[in-house]
């Protein structure tokens, strides 16, 4: 597992975070690993990732701790200091548990640096959709979200 | 159809056109009635829709004229003139037509008044998703689409 981001690798340092490319700055904090799989094939990402190994989930009894949040706080306190860290992009997912944790991490590093710029990602209509299909929520947040040209 | 929306109803005005409570000021430009169905379910939208009624479809000779695009330009110029409308929604579907036809739009719009907001409907990963099944394009523009907290 990388000693940084704790993306799963069988050496010390996974890809990304060997690379010396990559922007420190901005750091994508993810669900798991599988996720990180997917957002370097999109190709649109030049950051580095946080890894959670999962999401809070009081039903099966999984808390902030039993996930690599505290590493996260942790990680960040240390880059802070060296003013590294410009952005934190939440990328759980749009599910309930991921929201949920969604929210926890940003009220733990509001509380840790109400400076730190926090971002989610973007949610609304995936690539090929059709609006008559979608469910309510999906059509509300892609209103709320509109761009301007 | 509705007079002004061209949405499908059978009286002259269509239930939100003619609901003096809707928001005469936004224009949510949509490719059929069967959207404006699903943005209602929504409950989010306050503002009125206008009904293209197909997308702009080259390989099927479907163009710009065929779809009531005209109609748009034509209501816009009139309700503009009494300096009524203050952003047009497009709302299309996230697929190569919808996409293309919201280009279009977006262009001739400019072209009539450069002042006008314009925005697009929110592209991303929708209620429920998984990143690690979301496609590539779905997920940079999570990426790109992304709100700060």
């Amino acid at each position: 597992m990388c000693a940084i981001c704790f993306n799963i690798g069988t050496t010390e340092l996974c890809d990304v975070c060997a690379d010396p490319e990559r922007d420190n700055g901005t750091i994508c904090v993810v669900e798991d690993a599988l996720d990180v799989l997917a957002f370097e094939k999109s190709d649109k990402y030049k950051g580095v990732y946080h890894v959670l190994h999962g999401v809070v989930d009081p039903l099966n009894s999984i808390g902030p701790d039993d996930i690599y949040i505290p590493q996260l706080m942790k990680r960040l306190k240390e880059t802070e200091n060296r003013g590294q860290v410009k952005e934190i992009i939440i990328a759980t997912n749009p599910t309930m548990e991921g929201e949920a944790t969604a929210m926890y991490i940003v009220k733990q590093l509001k509380a840790q640096n109400s400076e730190l710029k926090i971002t989610r990602i973007g949610r609304g209509l995936p690539v090929g959709a059709d609006i008559e299909y979608a469910d309510e929520v999906t059509l509300g947040r892609a209103l709320e979200g509109r761009s301007e040209y």
